[in-house]
């Protein structure tokens, strides 16, 4: 059987070129005791990924040169040999990397039930993304009813949910998104009661005009310039979530810092950040509380899958230029 | 009688010169029913009047073209007429102003006992920076035993306070402050564990000595390069108290912004600001604590007094100097 896999090659400076990652096919060395054979299905890339080819260490370690570039996948176990912890024909999601066949004895991979829940759904509402929006809006952000909720990256994996979960929870919801495709999807098909389209809007004004009396809670996941203007219009003891800082990611120079973030001074306001990992214990609750949702209809999700191993790196950079709506996944 | 006085004439760009302010002298009106004359004997010079000038709406309001600066002071009731707040001889604190002389009917002064503590002091340790020192390190930074202290500004009104709060709660204390003379008085008057001397020491560097295994909390009062420079060592779940920006109050480009915020998301962080009057409810019983701990000689503080309103801007520009050591103090 061959493989395919995208090898973890050379960190990149800026956006990841061809340098970064060699594709690979070779045959699939044969099982161990307790080994098993996923076949991959689908494949999960997210802007986190961008942070773990850097050398330096941040909530967990980084990817080293010459593993398989680290990512979420799901999968059916298509091979066992000897006493396994997964049976043959069951499907499983874990950290399975940007390869087609991966073999585990299953450390870190979870079962999933593709009769609840599409099988692409468990890398995005029902996986990472989902989860950090649910304990990101609702323990960090701490949302009650009637508050202003303002979320950038807002037609993505994590923004979509966080806004869609404010609206549940009785906010009033406000999205920055890149165009007009994205903002229109933001109002008409998950409820925003406002979008603003930072690739065509000053962000400043427009935030005023959606927020005139202020936020409540901002849930950042681009940084930069769209958080320095979300600071501005802060009110009193509100909640910055710091769940990720896109924009900057493949930033060369030192990453920029929120000039205004004396506001949270004058506003006794507070920014906290938050990595999904910790609130592991609670997943499951979370994941039978979302696909409930789901299935009465309050909760949207939308996925972008692009096929082929080979094609990984340019499926990957439209995280990055924001040519992509809801979830990217890679079909293998 | 003639009264001294500092009018607020023109709104400074960066550090405050000459135009800023008019020395005037003049006769003192007569008192109308109600009204009682303070004479004004310690008036606060603090960080926070800088803030107070820009015209834009901070927590309070900015101080009016053609007003007294506004200063908080501490004096006594010389001359009353009518029915008054306060008798002739008792003595207050309050927002008297940059002035010899100032008429109240008492509105937001509150009596103090000269015999209970040095009349200064409640400018002090026991005024505005001692209280902010309090609720900022207990109740914003939530400090408990063992924590990993840092404070800038370390030397300051607050910071002194702030740090040796910290030891009397079993914390171990690190305080940042320029120049060899304030970090000797840390260490061995006020008994930190460490000083960093930010003007001829590496802060970096610095820090991962004297906090090699991280910081738990960050009292900032400095901003800029020193913030900077915490945020690299945050522990996980660290709390960053952001009380003030001293090193870029004057600034005349837009405030510099902490590039390493996303240490926050890393180490799921929080950097909370802080406004000491949202606390006034519990001020009594703060100011009983700290008495209590300045009798027991766990608290110690100086104050660096200064003579002369007419000298006034010469004396709170060695705010952002650094020039004095612990609270700065006018004396009329």
């Amino acid at each position: 059987m061959i493989n395919k896999q995208q090898i973890f090659k050379k960190r990149p400076e800026g956006i990841p070129d061809k340098e970064t990652w060699d594709f690979v096919e070779s045959e699939l060395r044969s099982l161990e005791e307790g080994e098993m054979i996923i076949d991959q299905q689908y494949i999960s890339l997210d802007p986190a990924m961008r942070g773990w080819m850097n050398k330096t260490r941040s909530y967990i370690s980084p990817v080293n040169i010459g593993d398989v570039m680290r990512a979420g996948s799901v999968g059916k176990i298509i091979k066992t040999k000897g006493k396994t912890v997964f049976k043959e024909g069951e499907y499983v999601t874990g950290w399975g990397g940007v390869q087609k066949y991966c073999i585990t004895k299953g450390e870190n991979f979870y079962k999933v039930d593709p009769n609840k829940a599409p099988l692409s759904s468990y890398l995005g509402v029902l996986g990472m993304p989902g989860m950090t929006a649910y304990f990101g809006i609702l323990e960090v952000g701490e949302i009650k009813e009637g508050d202003v909720v303002l979320v950038s990256g807002a037609a993505g994996a994590v923004g979509s949910i966080v806004g869609q979960i404010s609206k549940i929870k009785g906010c009033r919801v406000v999205g920055i998104a890149g165009g007009k495709k994205k903002c229109d999807y933001l109002i008409n098909d998950l409820g925003f009661d406002g979008a603003i389209d930072y690739k065509n809007e000053n962000v400043v004004n427009a935030i005023k005009q959606n927020c005139p009396n202020g936020i409540d809670v901002y849930f950042d996941n681009v940084g930069g310039e769209i958080l320095d203007s979300a600071l501005i219009f802060l009110r009193k003891k509100a909640r910055v979530v710091v769940c990720g800082a896109i924009s900057q990611y493949n930033s060369i120079s030192s990453l920029k810092g929120p000039k205004n973030y004396l506001s949270l001074l004058v506003n006794r306001a507070s920014m906290k950040g938050m990595v999904v990992l910790d609130f592991a214990p609670k997943y499951i609750e979370a994941m039978m509380q979302m696909a409930q949702w789901i299935n009465e209809g309050k909760l949207k999700y939308s996925e972008d899958i692009y096929d082929g191993i080979e094609n990984f790196r340019e499926i990957f950079l439209r995280l990055f230029t924001g040519d992509k709506l809801g979830k990217l996944i890679l079909k293998t």
